[in-house]
């Protein structure tokens, strides 16, 4: 037998945790590896449950405690070898990569294989090496989804028509926590408020980057590697309600555009099962309840982070996984209270200002890039 | 050389007119064929400039008027047999039928040949003619199309996904003139006041189907033929802004939704291009100049066609073509003077009480349902 199944890279978090929702619906796709990081004790429940062949812990410490924790027999790996081996030769049809940050990379690239379906969550995977991505992709004749509201609604407003006709990529943002607050607000804000999204539970990286619209940025990125598009063609919208996903203008000025609850095993489905629908009992939208639709052009100055993004991809090569490093290690520093709100993307573009960028050709010039990046953090 | 270029039935009107605009942006598709009834003088403009081979005519002396106009040579047929003419042997691969009211029927059936593409913005061949006109076009290996902004978008929602996944088709409607006023004053309105549509430019028949919200009653109707759904499973959303022009929610909680500005010539060309994309410069929509795009349920008691029109095609058979022709004897009615707003459909479903179905087989039962409408409305 052939490749089948689902392997989940950061099964414990967000993502994680509703694709094994989305997977009870499923049984015919069974669960192959799983991965954990700190919260050993909930893999252990997942595992239980799911029975993966393989699970991945990040040490021999954490393989201990899980071991006590497991009812049945199963390979437990550990560490980034671990996870590597999860992505690729866990003999999963459909590799899920749910991993927060740049760690997502390399299993990325380990999961890229003929026949495979790569479901991606890690959004700093296309930001930092779109171009080498969906290159490999296409090299290996694996398939690429994303798992994302705004990309998965792209993708099926794209479906069953030709990229070549797409006029204009729409990305809506919810605006994040300090969508309505004051620049002189926001600049003063503790890390506690940003972690209070308005319409989606998320993750904590991901809820700060939404209050930066860091997030929306690194969807921008991803919009203009992924469908070959020129940074001008994809436009933010900030649309409160988080309905509309996102939409796509064509060529002849249709709009498309795809809505549903802010439910993110909707999307999650949707790639699992390699962009095709099958009924589920998820809440449906009420539109008589909705209320209005309202959209949007995002305030530059109070969200800098943004036209940052925007720059980054524009200017191209390694400048996207320069920006990528800095957020991450900025999002980390804010949260400690060591740095303020604006300071994050005033680092970034400082960091612009000086970095000299060598060209993109293989995963080991984002490290080098990343590396930069860490350097110039720590002289600050 | 096969069949190839485009006929227009009824060239002379609101729909018609706008697909000779679209084809100007085409002039690949040659005109062949373009039929007029009152309107001679624009008939002859439009003869001239985009020179069919055949024009039609109602009579012998339009002929001679129209003959007159025309600064170059060309086949003029008339009447019946010359609409039909028109229809069936123009040699257009894509025939538009864009003729208004019960007329449009015959040409639909005369249109649908293997390889043709019947363009149809005649909403009345499906809602009297639905499971036959569906039927034909599957025998005779032709292809169906629809001009009309909300088929339009409900095509476009379900390109690339499969019809089985349909869980709900949302048609959106704009209200019409009526949409905001109380039922007292709407009782008593005149005619030129159900005129004046909010949002679209139309002729005066589907304008007035508008106020009453019997043209949403029929794309109701073409909907449950079209797509083989239960009425349960099509919603009414008044949606005053007439910018999302309908969605479809699918099995997985999805709702494809198809925006863009209120200009028919969007779902014309895509008609025209067999369901495909091309680039044109028509306007687009603004976003952020839209405000708020909100949805509310119809009222019933305001707008009773609406649940007409689903009781007609719940009960099937020839109830639709005894609604049909029941309304457009009403509206005309109206227009003159002669019959209040709501008499309209209290005369419907007082004929629904006293007619006996006896099945859909061939056109000839629809010409006996609406023999018995035109019995019943004279003896009102």
């Amino acid at each position: 037998m052939g490749k089948h199944g689902v392997s989940i890279l950061g099964a414990t978090g967000s993502i994680g945790t509703q694709t094994l929702d989305v997977l009870r619906n499923f049984p015919r796709m069974r669960v192959r590896a799983l991965t954990g990081h700190s919260n050993i004790k909930q893999l252990s429940e997942s595992a239980n449950e799911f029975k993966p062949e393989t699970v991945c812990v990040p040490d021999a410490e954490a393989r201990i405690r899980l071991r006590a924790l497991l009812d049945y027999d199963c390979e437990i790996v550990t560490g980034d070898e671990g996870l590597l081996y999860c992505a690729a030769e866990s003999g999963a049809a459909t590799v899920v990569n749910a991993l927060t940050g740049r760690v997502g990379l390399e299993p990325t690239f380990a999961a890229i294989q003929p026949g495979v379906t790569l479901a991606l969550a890690n959004k700093e995977s296309l930001v930092t090496a779109g171009p080498l991505v969906t290159e490999a992709v296409k090299k290996a004749g694996a398939k690429l989804t994303l798992i994302d509201s705004e990309h998965s609604a792209i993708m099926q407003c794209i479906e069953g028509g030709a990229r070549k006709n797409i006029e204009k990529i729409i990305l809506t943002a919810s605006g994040g926590a300090f969508r309505d607050w004051p620049r002189e607000r926001i600049e003063k804000a503790a890390a506690a408020a940003a972690l209070r999204h308005p319409t989606w539970n998320m993750g904590k990286k991901i809820t700060l980057d939404s209050a930066t619209m860091m997030n929306k940025g690194l969807e921008f990125i991803e919009a203009v590697y992924l469908y070959g598009v020129r940074p001008e063609q994809v436009e933010v919208l900030i649309h409160p309600q988080s309905i509309v996903h996102s939409m796509v203008q064509f060529a002849d000025g249709s709009v498309m555009a795809q809505l549903s609850t802010a439910d993110m095993r909707i999307p999650i489905q949707y790639a699992l099962l390699g962009n095709t629908r099958e009924p589920n009992d998820f809440p449906r939208l009420d539109f008589t309840g909705i209320g209005s639709l309202t959209f949007e052009k995002p305030d530059a100055r109070r969200f800098p982070c943004l036209r940052i993004a925007r720059e980054a991809v524009s200017r191209g090569g390694t400048y996207p996984a320069v920006m990528n490093m800095l957020n991450e290690l900025a999002v980390q520093a804010y949260l400690e209270g060591e740095l303020g709100f604006y300071d994050l993307s005033a680092l970034i573009e400082k960091a612009f200002d000086s970095y000299t960028d060598r060209g993109l050709n293989s995963p080991g010039d984002i490290r080098e890039a990343e590396d930069w990046a860490q350097e110039f953090f720590r002289k600050g």
